[in-house]
């Protein structure tokens, strides 16, 4: 099937400028419909998906996982959608006002960015996310998921937009392309003209497809080479736990811990330890020469290890000479997501979090907090790692943009 | 001379850490010392910039007089540096801070964007300007002017850099590019390894040429299609002195009105006085049939014409049926700029201010507001026309990001 994506874009556009004006009472109104709809039409959402599931025969066990929906599975997205319906509405915020030096009363006001496009790969939930979060902040949402889901993901939308249209409300405020090509997607990437921010969601090799081919404005998100610094006033059941923590609780996602740097005037104390509680949790260990000399059991790192995201029970160890070299260390090879030092010097502790350069730096915790939902957003649409319009993790608010209304009586320029 | 980019720009990243983490102090006595080194040589820089002036005799009267610097303009470009050295420092504030339920303590602080870089056309101020406001906000700068200004550029530029040499701080916070052909500006727009934004100034060629090149982030500033609608409540004499003023007190800027939009049931009554006094200052009149047939001095309007920024004494004018036509058509032709309607009924007033999707959107009160200096924001390095990061006049403030600061006790994840 393809799609018309100038056609597309146009009623994208036309359905923003609707519910950019809706009031937040009829929006959650509307987010709560989608939740019962969603239940009640379970059984068309896993007939479809079982379609989706039989192409993907070929494909690895954790793929199918990602992309498969169970009646429970379902259930959660529903109240992924009631939770979305409780969060506060951005829209209409004043964040400053102030009177000119001529009687102007400026007033910066909180607006939707208008459309959203999103192009994402396999997790089907993503259509039901990114369509909850973008309505909520009245940005009408092109979706532009995986060949893989595309059964699942068009049932989905569907059934979305049949609850808009019941409720006199433009359905093309959500979109979904049907035609999943590469030629479609890099059409979508130059719809200026209509699309006001891209967001991919993915692996690496899409993100940067997207941020190399782009002419719409893109929000990067995602890629985590996240680092945790045992320093040497560490305390070693804490450095144990978090490090532990960081990097096995789900090594799959971006805010997992790939590196572990540690102070050569404990590593000799700390490092056995340490690594023996990694091992334990079946982390494979790749080290300098310095690391091995102190574990055995570590592998050589290679120089591509540094800058390399695992997002899985790898983790790569470092001996480092002082909190200076750790802050060097990661300020060259990180992606700029999240790091973070365990130590009980107060001096350490503020010199790292001033002079790291990532969206989230921590003292003395996992950086597996790096989330809307741990955040207090209650939902999050990624976690951006570029350092324009949002960092870090996005709420309701980073999917939004200002304008300024200004109230005169008759002001000229002089 | 050609420039070896990879280097610059591992050089302004270098540089880039150091000066993110100067006091308010020191950068405040660095740019005031600017001041005074821009008088001490204004002989030199007379000199550069008569080099320049020379090239460029071939070129329209306009252009030259944008490229001249005299003594008088240099001590002006010596006073704006002062007052950047007076305005406050955002780096450091904390926008949001809060608790979360495990505990952890974050915080939302304002850091340097990094590395920004500008490409700019004729004006050498501009390099003055733009070095002033990145090194006041912690960011290091690659300038890329028009061949034009190049030895007015380069001089400048050495001038601040001696300065921050002798005040034992890296000197490439400030660099310019000396080969100023199209090759090595696509190679800056393609430098994300270490430019964090690209900011275009200049006309509409330069600005698209780099938001459809660059792959790194771009803020685009300046197109300014901008309208005046008078509505049918409109006071006659302030509808002709905002009109004026829009469009004649200064219309090569991006804040002059462009159009006029005026409603039907007036517009017998009031379109004769405005157009005269459109007409005595200047103003050249195209417009749609119905304004022709009231006023016959209108020339017919092509449909070229409601989407052209004319930067001239050059005024579209169209006859609307109401304040719902009026916002349609802005959002129609619009670049999304600053729009004024001039009434003194509340509801069309507030609806202008709701359904308007420009940056800047004015009740009773000329477009040529929309400026750093005006809103008070004491400097600006330009107004963003896009919707990411930053909308409307540009200061310190949208030329930062922020970071989250995360102190924990031991936190893991459940």
């Amino acid at each position: 099937m393809t799609d018309n994506l100038n056609e597309i874009g146009a009623n994208a556009k036309k359905a923003a400028f609707q519910i950019a004006n809706l009031d937040t009472e009829t929006k959650n109104q509307v987010l709560n419909e989608f939740a019962t709809a969603l239940t009640e039409h379970t059984n068309e959402i896993v007939t479809a998906n079982n379609k989706d599931l039989d192409n993907a025969n070929d494909l690895p066990a954790k793929f199918v996982d990602r992309l498969k929906l169970t009646p429970e599975r379902i259930d959660g997205m529903a109240e992924g959608l009631r939770q979305v319906a409780n969060l506060a509405d951005p829209i209409g915020n004043v964040d400053t006002g102030f009177t000119n030096k001529d009687g102007l009363i400026i007033e910066q006001r909180r607006v939707p960015l208008g459309v959203i496009a999103m192009i994402f790969e396999a997790r089907p939930n993503v259509s039901v996310d990114a369509s909850a979060l973008t309505f909520k902040s009245g940005n009408a949402v092109i979706l532009r998921g995986g060949k893989e889901a595309i059964n699942s993901n068009t049932t989905l939308v569907d059934i979305l937009r049949t609850v808009l249209n019941k409720n006199g409300i433009d359905e093309n405020a959500i979109q979904i392309l049907h035609d999943t090509s590469h030629e479609t997607a890099n059409e979508l990437m130059h719809l200026n003209r209509y699309v006001d921010v891209l967001i991919p969601r993915g692996g690496s090799g899409l993100i940067n497809a997207v941020v190399q081919n782009s002419t719409v404005p893109v929000i990067e998100t995602g890629a985590g080479n996240c680092h945790i610094y045992v320093d040497d006033s560490a305390d070693l059941k804490m450095a144990t736990d978090i490090t532990v923590n960081a990097k096995v609780q789900r090594p799959s996602v971006c805010n997992a811990a790939e590196k572990l740097l540690i102070n050569a005037d404990v590593a000799d104390e700390m490092l056995p330890t340490i690594a023996q509680a990694l091992e334990d949790n079946g982390v494979e260990l790749r080290g300098d020469d310095k690391s091995r000399q102190i574990v055995s059991s570590i592998k050589p790192a290679t120089a591509d290890d540094w800058s390399t995201e695992y997002n899985d029970l790898i983790m790569a160890v470092k001996v480092v000479d002082s909190v200076d070299d750790a802050i060097s260390h990661i300020n060259e090879y990180s992606t700029g997501h999240s790091e973070s030092i365990i130590t009980n010097n107060y001096a350490h502790a503020k010199k790292f979090q001033q002079l790291i350069d990532s969206a989230c730096v921590y003292v003395n915790a996992s950086t597996r907090f790096t989330d809307g939902f741990e955040f207090g957003f209650g939902a999050e649409i990624g976690i951006s790692t570029q350092k324009l319009h949002a960092r870090g993790p996005m709420g309701l608010n980073e999917i939004t943009t200002t304008k300024y209304v200004i109230s005169g009586d008759g002001q000229i320029r002089k």
